[in-house]
């Protein structure tokens, strides 16, 4: 069933104010009045909050797994790497709200806890074929094992990256946040690094030529490290 | 300030009831019960259950940044790599119910907010400090960039780790969880195989050898990957 054009405005407003404020920030009553449409009117299309969510949340998860597909009819080129990095970069920048707070939902919601590791194993499984698709046509060297590694290892970081920089005194709000989710690219980059040959290999090393050092680590560095005793 | 014999019993009962059972599960009146002591008799050592977590966390901070020393008037040794893993993977599972629940004892608690900053910033230099080393002896190969991106990679993944363990439905309750928490390890030596050099090599390719696969990654293909629209 296509969705209404009522029900696509409530999702793409709800998307943005969770995105700026925090999901719990945020009412079914604010978003109506974001809209300009009365809570009856959005009640009609979405019960309550949860369905709001749940909805953004299969959104999410259709578009991550169609950006993660392979090529038809042709082998994966170094062209198709840079493409994966940014098309998994901005969602997790379009829907950081679901990433911010993603141990909240998974709480406040017992159908997330179903939900997300089918997710987790849908994606994971084809980034393994995806490295190796990598693998087979010579852009990168890895075993199996450091193939399911990096895949772990990259979950976690991208996953968790909002978090992080909230967690870590990074982030205050949402205001100026964008260059900071997209360092998350920066991350993935250096995971992948060492595993990267021939024409991949020359844009990398290109890349860590242009990068220097990272904005996160001056952060830290001029931060005080120094913790008062609680007796 | 010495903490009296009672002081220390509460603080092992407590680490060990938090780990078990989380730290929501559990009241101080529990605590006093496993300790066969009155509440009195515990609140006389600690006002409520935050001044216990705070406590736990002070005592992990402290422990974590000692591990983390450097050898004094030596160079860093291959050993010295591989005790620095076992350390930090033993303070993982000591003190698992801090990484679990993470999220929910910075909001619970602002004091949390001020403190976690400090202790990430402080383990990450004392990290780029050790790295730095490996690289003096020769016994890694990484660039200042690669180190600090290294270093990110590592919090985030160690940190999340248990948290990812539950989110993606491999970790049910505390039961039987060891072996999960230690595969943590494994983790890491893939993070920083790549950058080995020397003796540190030779040791990673024995490792790789033996290894094999994941058994997360065994799990995560027996699981389904559909996932029932909501419409």
């Amino acid at each position: 069933m296509k969705a209404s054009k009522t029900k696509e405005r409530i999702l793409q407003t709800s998307l943005a104010l969770f995105n700026e404020k925090g999901e719990r920030a945020v009412t079914t009553n604010h978003i109506a009045s974001e809209l300009g449409i009365s809570p009856g009117n959005l009640y009609y299309h979405y019960r309550n909050k949860q369905e709001v969510i749940r909805a953004l949340f299969d959104q999410y998860r259709q578009e991550t797994v169609d950006v993660l597909n392979m090529p038809e009819g042709r082998d994966l080129t170094s062209s198709d790497k840079i493409q994966y990095f940014q098309s998994l970069s901005k969602q997790l920048w379009s829907y950081r709200f679901l990433h911010r707070d993603i141990h909240h939902l998974i709480e406040a919601n017992p159908e997330f806890q179903k939900l997300y590791p089918i997710f987790a194993s849908q994606v994971m499984k084809q980034g393994q074929k995806i490295y190796q698709g990598f693998v087979d046509v010579g852009l990168m060297e890895m075993t199996p094992p450091e193939i399911e590694a990096l895949i772990i290892n990259l979950w976690i970081v991208l996953t968790n990256w909002s978090n992080f920089l909230y967690m870590s005194g990074h982030l205050k709000d949402d205001k100026d946040s964008e260059h900071l989710v997209w360092q998350a690219l920066r991350q993935m980059v250096f995971l992948e690094g060492p595993y990267l040959r021939g024409e991949s290999r020359e844009t990398y090393e290109q890349l860590l030529g242009n990068m220097g050092g990272s904005n996160l680590f001056a952060v830290l560095s001029n931060s005080p490290t120094k913790i008062a005793d609680s007796d």
